[in-house]
């Protein structure tokens, strides 16, 4: 990908990082990459995320997906990295004949009409677990397969298997001989779109996997010791050094609505790798140019505690604006689609800039396979980077535990939650 | 609705509010709420919105849904203000068989994906811009248009239109005598949902416009002169006490799929009007519990700049979860969807108090049209309450002026963006 700090300089942005500044942090990155490259080179946790393009089972994953490649509708059940990398990916790219579904949260109201709506029978489901023991995708996959067994469709003729070693997940399986393809070893959820987590769903969708993964490997092959030859590196720095300016909110503005799901992938990869120990940049997710409607009065105006990330495809599809009979709009008639929304991001960027907000531009070919295999990679290892300069577990997320152990003893009938303070209005 | 700041008191958070300084700020709250009763009694700029209830026609909106009732497809063409309370109630409350659609963005890729998607011939749609003048709206409708016309359809029988007095969508509509509706004088797009701007929408979408309205009417009557008595100015009042003392992201999260557009209102409703002269709480848009696999390890372990809002219904729908061959998930099998949901929403709630993290618990008794009006109605009043006690113009949104000019001259083939400095990576 190429990208742009030039107005996250301190030249044009308030906070904005200055030169020397930038020159000294390249000194840091070279020695993260030491550190990034040797966590590559013993397949270490977290670390063996970024060898995905060169150790991912392409063929076994397109083997598995064609065993359900009939089906007209997909339905992923898992949450959190078991379901936004599939999401993000279908989004992007996926064919428009294939009726998907992320079914990644347990609200009653949402899965019984989900149900209600799809054809059982000629629907494929990807029930995605690590550990095996995720309480709300073992919850909706009972659910699901018992709507299935009621509409008289074997369940187990439309269910493929993502999960580890072991765990509830892996025993369904294994009792009743599911295709179980194996979750990578070593790789958290959030930094596994590139594996058996995330390209099942996309190569049922049609998407190229080999592209995928070959975009991929143009981000790990890219991989260097300078920010200044890096661009994935030259996010990661930047978005940190700006953090440590005071820019606490990451707003990623992607002018593409099929990026409107990697904004939330993106939300996801920031949050739980970043933020810990008391820091950590806050990921806003939004999308251009409708959030030019919503959100950049505050950007723009509000407190100078934002980095806004401008990401777009350098190559649209032609959509042309058709002549009309009104008066004032001759600037949009007879014009592209494309052409305005693109206007729109070099304005939205040029109004930022006048303010001083500081923004990274990001851009990508095209919104096809191998961009969007690279836009992953780059991004995961931007946040890997970022982790090593803050200093933080990237690959850990200790504080969701807490509550997960307390619902799981709450539904188990007991009282683990402390008295809090009420105050109650009506 | 009913609002729990208990957790948002310094008792248990940090920040936290002091209850002196609560008692202290309920002056302010009483001087707000005279201004705020001044400008509903004169009808000023902004305030009108707060009279929608009682001044909103519901019977023409009906009838100018009914005469596209038979419509399987909704489309809104509007951006911002004019398609996120349209979305906002489809989404909560509108029937399963109608496919509905917001056309908000101006992305080639996606509007020609969307029209060949769908069939224009029993479609409905909705062309909303308050100015008459948006470009995005504009533009997309006249690809719409177009395609309507390519296929053979009669745009002008299955269009209807909701703009102010003058402009060019007006003109249009005159022109071809299509069915208008008018735009509420004196009410920002972002305050609007309650009206022709929105309501046709949920009306096409087999809503009961009049409860949604009963619900804002009941928020409306519920205002009062102390946080104490009214749960919309607590949560204004509350909010911003929070971000006086470092709380300056609000992470809105609602336990309910059918409420996550709501959360994207919302984020509006806050940026565009708190978010001025340097001040205002940047809103997250987040989803229990979906986002507690992604966002909730930042927001419990990283930087204390955070509120988290936690919203939920009273009731659920029942959605029982099988038993199964599964070992060690007894505490799941044989319970029900909604009761992990909630279980998990107190074990959250309990999770970011025990971490010292400050929430507000919003509950309404449902997901339904009554409860969903008054939702909308009470935190526009709040928000309301909020820029008065910021002491910002909350109906206006100066910032975005510069970056719409900019794009026009752009499009004109004109140069108005200044140079900046570029310092790329690739």
């Amino acid at each position: 990908m190429r990208i742009d700090i030039g107005a996250a300089l301190d030249a044009t942005a308030t906070p904005g990082v200055p030169p020397d500044a930038l020159d000294r942090l390249d000194d840091r990155v070279a020695h993260a990459h030491d550190r990034i490259t040797a966590g590559m080179d013993g397949d270490e946790f977290g670390y063996a995320a970024l060898n995905l393009p060169r150790t991912v089972d392409v063929d076994a994953i397109t083997a598995a997906a064609d065993a359900v490649a009939d089906a007209d509708t997909l339905v992923t059940v898992g949450i959190g990295g078991s379901a936004l990398g599939a999401a993000t990916l279908v989004d992007a790219l996926g064919d428009d004949d294939l009726d998907y579904h992320a079914l990644d949260n347990v609200d009653p109201a949402h899965v019984t009409r989900l149900l209600d709506r799809i054809d059982l029978s000629t629907s494929a489901v990807h029930v995605v677990s690590r550990s095996g023991t995720t309480a709300e995708t073992l919850a909706n996959f009972l659910v699901v397969r018992d709507a299935m067994d009621d509409a008289g469709v074997d369940w187990t003729a439309r269910t493929l298997v993502t999960t580890g070693d072991d765990g509830p997940l892996r025993a369904l399986a294994d009792t009743h001989d599911l295709p179980v393809l194996d979750a990578p070893r070593g790789v958290p959820g959030r930094f596994a779109a590139l594996s058996t987590v995330a390209l099942p769903a996309a190569a049922i969708a049609g998407v190229d996997v080999g592209e995928l993964v070959a975009g991929a490997a143009d981000g790990r092959a890219a991989l260097a010791g300078s920010l200044e030859d890096c661009s994935a590196y030259a996010y990661g720095a930047t978005a940190y050094a700006l953090d440590q300016r005071g820019a606490g909110v990451n707003a990623m503005l992607p002018y593409a609505e099929r990026l409107e799901t990697f904004a939330e992938w993106f939300a996801q990869l920031w949050a739980e790798s970043l933020g810990k120990d008391g820091v950590g940049q806050t990921p806003a997710r939004a999308l251009g140019a409708t959030d030019q409607h919503s959100q950049l009065q505050l950007y723009r105006a509000g407190p100078r505690d934002k980095l806004v990330t401008m990401l777009r495809p350098a190559s649209r599809p032609d959509c042309a604006i058709p002549e009309a009979e009104l008066a004032d709009i001759d600037y949009l008639t007879g014009g592209d689609l494309g052409a305005l929304l693109d206007a729109e991001f070099e304005a939205t960027a040029a109004s930022l800039a006048a303010s001083g907000v500081p923004t990274v531009r990001v851009e990508v070919p095209a919104v096809d396979a191998r961009s969007v295999g690279r836009l992953l990679f780059d991004f995961e290892a931007a946040c890997v980077l970022a982790g090593e300069l803050y200093g933080v577990e990237t690959f850990t997320q200790p504080a969701v535990e807490w509550g997960k152990n307390a619902a799981r003893e709450l539904l188990r009938g007991e009282d683990p939650l402390p008295e809090t303070e009420t105050h109650i209005v009506e």
